[in-house]
């Protein structure tokens, strides 16, 4: 592959589960983001900007393969419609037949470091540095506890191929006043990984992966209490303040021309754990685990000083799925050409302002709930083919926000007749267009045949999120030994994954 | 009074029932504001700013007044916690005992227009320039219509003391296209008038109280079918260009230095015309008519290049009367002594980064509904008294935003265990705070004391808006007969008013 430039562009990237509405650059009243709010001043904005699932494992699987989880694998058969992702107890994980970008950029001969949450599958054929990654610090799962060390064990957190302590333990998380230290020590491996490839003249691909946003929600001492907006608000500050040292190091290190930034999420802000310990989705309707725009619209700017120009804001329809594809392209690398590939090249948006039509698609697990034409245009309208169910088995994903005769505690099937929204005009999914109108019969005829034909074409991966075992639980992680922590996991016994999602 | 400058700033404002988030700074999706996003760059952006009213007319008494509307008789005693505004049967208007801002402009030398909606009262004792204004061009009543003249006269459109013709007659509105020329008529107004005073040397005050955004919308034809969020956004995206052309011809005269310009709106985006007709609260709760937040919270940017630091957020709790005393304190008066006045200066927030403790109240009609402590700081609590009815008659001020226990069509008195939001966690108002936490005690004992001086020391202004007349409305207004348009009024019947908000 050839480099369009002499040194190629180093990518980063940040993913945290915040919503979009977060961001005082969009709209959060208390305007706690001044580092990101001057990240998009000094880049560009991207207000329709979507994740290609409401859920964290797939939404992460699929940035790092561009490619949809119903084509990559990550979803489940187990029922229908329903999110999976990857619990302690999960068998599966990323296949080695998903190409993933670190992969892939090995070819324009990029070092690759994944910092924090992992969440592609945590037995040890599906570890980062099996599936491109030089390094690693972070985690496998998602940071839940305490527990103890009988139904399930702690989460273990990782230094490369090995365990080296685990969370509420060597890596402690005070449940009851908020205070972890875990964004910091992100941070800081996120500095030196910087240095040392800058020092070293190599270039780097960074995955930022966050999780201090996540229920519960953390923040380091200078940070607790200082938010207007409660102990969520602590954590965003602390994300803010994180990624505006991290641009600063690039700074100073004289490498913001050729270092290339984009900070997204991976799904909405959790309603289910607001108002205490969720976010912000601005104007849209209900969020995580729903395929309503709360859940799917993502924060997202791009920063590129000298080439993304300053202060813009792109109408680009946008996935985090674009990022392998944008990624590649800044090494001058093309995709696989093997297979389907979702993500879009976001450089011509970027660097000359050229919009791109394409569609986007909302799943829940393996199933279509929803769509958007191409044309990031006028009329702008989107089509729920399925109704996500706002509440399942009690628990509700809209609270406070139910819309009468659209959030639906029920999954309704509406393919023939979809509801259609004008999300210009009705950003927050309020109002359908009139069944009789001349506009829905016009956005009708611009979806469908975009349905259709992603549908005809759909080869769907093996599910990954099928079958749960309580024995390939991290009960003895490579580097338990040294640790004196290895557990003795129970007898298998593997089952059908629960998801009550 | 002293003027601490030589020249005194001449203060400008525009105001026109834009919800806080139509603003493309405030996170409106599709950012079709350039103008007032580069406004609020080069100024100060205020997303803690309140109308007095969640209805146009008291709150456009409470801007001219400094005063909240039960202080200045802007409200009825018809029936309970009812809103009321100033329809063309209206008997009432602004009693010459209140003092206007621009009555005690003239003091400083300033010459005052209104371009726009004045909406203080129609009859001759009622009118703009029997008020302190020099010049007006505009309606004194809302461009409803078009009326048949036996039922109803379409609303007058004044230069002066004289009507020139009616909408929808030589003003046309065209209801099924939405074409309708009056934002530009309005612009050119305003420009003329600037470049005149400048001419002259004379310090002025310009209330360019446009009305595009309030149903039925209108644009004219070079913006029509221009936004991504239909008729509405056409209509916001006209007055953004014509605030951008305003700053741009007080560059060209090089008065950008010594002219304090002031954008803000009179309520929340009016949820009943949405989405077709309805524009944007963001993040908050319902709309116009109702005391939560999304009737009550205003798009706010001041802009004084020099002077106000540019790109600053301020956390200031402010509201429209704020804009009496600043603009007082812009030209070296001070308000009346010797009545109470709600409005604060907001220099030292400006021109210092100091923020001043004081409440806001939240009023229908001459009920408190709700309350929101001085101090602008952590915790951010608001108290409902009184809840706001989401529905009455048959409107539902909150369609598609109804909170189970929150919104309620039947007004409830909670005056006794209010229910108390933490706006910072929940700025939408979905989740009361529980009333056994000490959160929600420590909050009550904040707010309970300032509510009980407040009320203590009220003196209630005589009700202006309780009687209503067909024979009061505009048939035959000053400057009739040149036009040939004088009409013959009915019997006068005077009666109480009816007030379905």
């Amino acid at each position: 592959a050839g480099a369009p430039n002499p040194k190629p562009p180093e990518p980063i990237r940040g993913l945290l589960g915040m919503g979009w509405g977060d961001l005082g650059v969009n709209g959060e009243p208390s305007r706690e983001t001044p580092n990101l709010d001057r990240m998009a001043a000094e880049g560009m904005l991207f207000p329709n900007f979507y994740s290609a699932n409401p859920l964290c494992s797939p939404s992460r699987a699929a940035l790092l393969t561009g490619r949809l989880p119903i084509r990559n694998g990550f979803y489940t058969t187990n029922a229908h419609a329903r999110n999976g992702y990857t619990p302690q107890e999960i068998v599966g994980g990323i296949p080695d037949s998903e190409l993933l970008l670190p992969e892939l950029l090995k070819e324009a001969g990029y070092v690759s470091k994944i910092v924090g949450k992992w969440h592609l599958g945590h037995r040890p054929q599906f570890h980062p540095l099996k599936h491109g990654f030089d390094e690693w610090f972070g985690s496998p799962n998602c940071h839940f506890g305490p527990y103890n060390n009988r139904a399930r064990p702690n989460i273990p957190v990782y230094r490369d191929r090995e365990m080296v302590g685990r969370f509420y333990e060597e890596f402690p998380i005070n449940l009851k006043t908020g205070e972890a230290n875990l964004t910091q020590i992100y941070l800081q491996e996120a500095l030196d990984f910087i240095k040392t490839q800058q020092a070293r003249g190599r270039p780097f691909f960074l995955y930022w992966a966050v999780d201090a946003t996540h229920a519960p929600v953390y923040a380091s001492k200078p940070f607790l209490g200082t938010s207007r907006r409660g102990r969520y608000g602590d954590a965003v500050r602390e994300v803010d303040d994180s990624v505006g040292r991290i641009l600063s190091l690039l700074g100073d290190l004289r490498i913001r021309e050729s270092t290339f930034v984009f900070f997204t999420s991976d799904n909405g802000a959790a309603l289910v754990s607001a108002p205490r310990q969720g976010g912000s989705n601005g104007p849209f309707l209900c969020g995580k685990q729903t395929t309503f725009e709360g859940g799917m619209r993502e924060p997202a700017i791009a920063w590129w000083p000298g080439h993304v120009p300053a202060a813009q804001v792109s109408y680009q329809l946008g996935s985090v799925m674009d990022l392998f594809t944008t990624s590649l392209s800044l090494a001058g690398l093309k995709p696989p050409s093997d297979r389907a590939i979702d993500g879009l090249d976001l450089l011509p948006a970027m660097l000359q302002g050229r919009l791109t039509d394409r569609p986007i698609f909302y799943y829940r697990g393996n199933t279509l709930m929803a769509g958007r034409p191409p044309r990031a245009g006028s009329g702008v309208p989107r089509a729920s083919l399925t109704f996500p169910p706002a509440s399942l088995q009690g628990v509700d994903f809209c609270p406070g926000q139910n819309v009468s005769g659209v959030t639906t505690h029920t999954q309704e099937e509406h393919t023939e007749l979809p509801l259609i929204f004008h999300l210009g005009r009705d950003p927050g999914e309020r109002y359908p267009l009139r069944f009789d109108s001349t506009e829905y019969l016009d956005a009708l005829g611009r979806i469908s045949p975009v349905v259709r034909q992603h549908q005809a074409a759909l080869v769907p991966g093996q599910p990954q999120l099928n079958v749960c075992d309580r024995a390939v639980m991290n009960w003895a992680p490579p580097g338990c030994e040294k640790l004196g922590k290895c557990l003795t996991p129970p007898e298998s016994v593997p089952e059908k994954c629960s998801w009550p999602h």
